[in-house]
């Protein structure tokens, strides 16, 4: 298979969820127009990524869902197992867990830690929050090999070295702060703002002549 | 000002957030291989990126870390008031709730509505949470430019009419799922699960090194 670049990457859960929608609408095919039309990109756009991992569209017919959203899965190795362990139980790392729910997938949070000796023992759906001093065994125990940092930014750090040190071979951090990780562990800041902050750059230019935004 | 991509725009409040970080350590100056190794970009898509918004890059210093935030923020629109609705009082509202304690920026949530009668009149921070029946006329009365819905993907769609109907300009979707709003209003789907997913991508690739195993 020829190399994915990033960006094609971190569109394909952005793929998927809206094939998972039309999927749960019961719509079967579905067009490189009209996957644009969802995704703010072009067609031509769309016809490129997916050719990256084959081809599997059919001139006047587009793409069939089903079988799409079970190429992406294979192309994320969203059909197998993979744990997940998250420490900062606040209210970012309860929403993960709950969208823990919505993911038919196998990439599941199978691990919850706090330092707040208050919320060390409380549940979160079928999950206990467990004590920092657990998640070097807990890690190695349940095979977790993704980290999510969700707690205050002064903390992050601290944290990720824990996790490092535990393990795990990626991080993907929701704390407003760059961190600094050994170059053999992958790490991706999320940033659940962006959305927000992106947004006010178009409404603004309405008051101006033009606010089409450019391609490329 | 040269059209900005919407990948660029899309990019800008990461630039802003890794400055951000810079500025509370105290850096002045960061050339844009600094900026391309923290991105994961390579330095001529930061220095290209830059540039769309003019020159302030100096050969051999780098770029000025305050006056980088300055413009971006300007650019975003940063620096005007910008009043924020939200709708769907869970953890993950709560916590975007208390992101805006973060924000320096003039962008802030004003109002915060939820369906549960037993959530509304509790307090997140300095908001109380509002009935719904309240929205349209706290949307008019706050100035309330974009909502953001953190309700679950089965109400969403009735939350985003409800906002077209109070008159936003704009919608910030954490649902999963896809909406129809009319062609004036701007929609923005932030998938907080993004970089989650596509880190699998680059986990699995390891191991198709290194511990494949010989037989089919």
């Amino acid at each position: 298979m020829k190399k994915i670049s990033e960006a094609v990457v971190r569109r394909l859960p952005v793929y998927l969820q809206i094939l998972n929608d039309l999927n749960k609408r019961e719509v079967q095919t579905v067009s490189s127009q009209e996957l644009g039309n969802k995704l703010d990109l072009n067609p031509a756009q769309i016809r490129k990524d997916l050719a990256y991992f084959g081809e599997f569209g059919r001139k006047g017919i587009g793409y069939d869902v089903n079988y799409l959203i079970e190429k992406i899965r294979q192309i994320l190795k969203l059909d197998q197992p993979l744990s997940v362990g998250l420490v900062g139980a606040g209210n970012l790392g309860r929403a993960l867990c709950n969208y823990n729910m919505y993911l038919k997938d196998n990439m599941k949070i199978m691990g919850v830690f706090d330092a707040n000796p208050s919320i060390v023992g409380t549940a979160i759906n079928s999950l206990t929050v467990l004590p920092m001093e657990d998640l070097v065994s807990k890690v190695a125990e349940l095979n977790i090999r993704i980290g999510i940092i969700t707690v205050p930014a002064g903390a992050a750090q601290n944290v990720a070295d824990r996790f490092v040190e535990a393990g795990v071979s990626g991080i993907v951090n929701f704390a407003p702060a760059i961190l600094r990780v050994p170059d053999h562990i992958r790490i991706h800041y999320a940033d659940f703002t962006r959305e927000l902050l992106s947004l006010a750059y178009y409404l603004e230019k309405e008051g101006d002549n033009d606010n089409e935004p450019a391609v490329d």
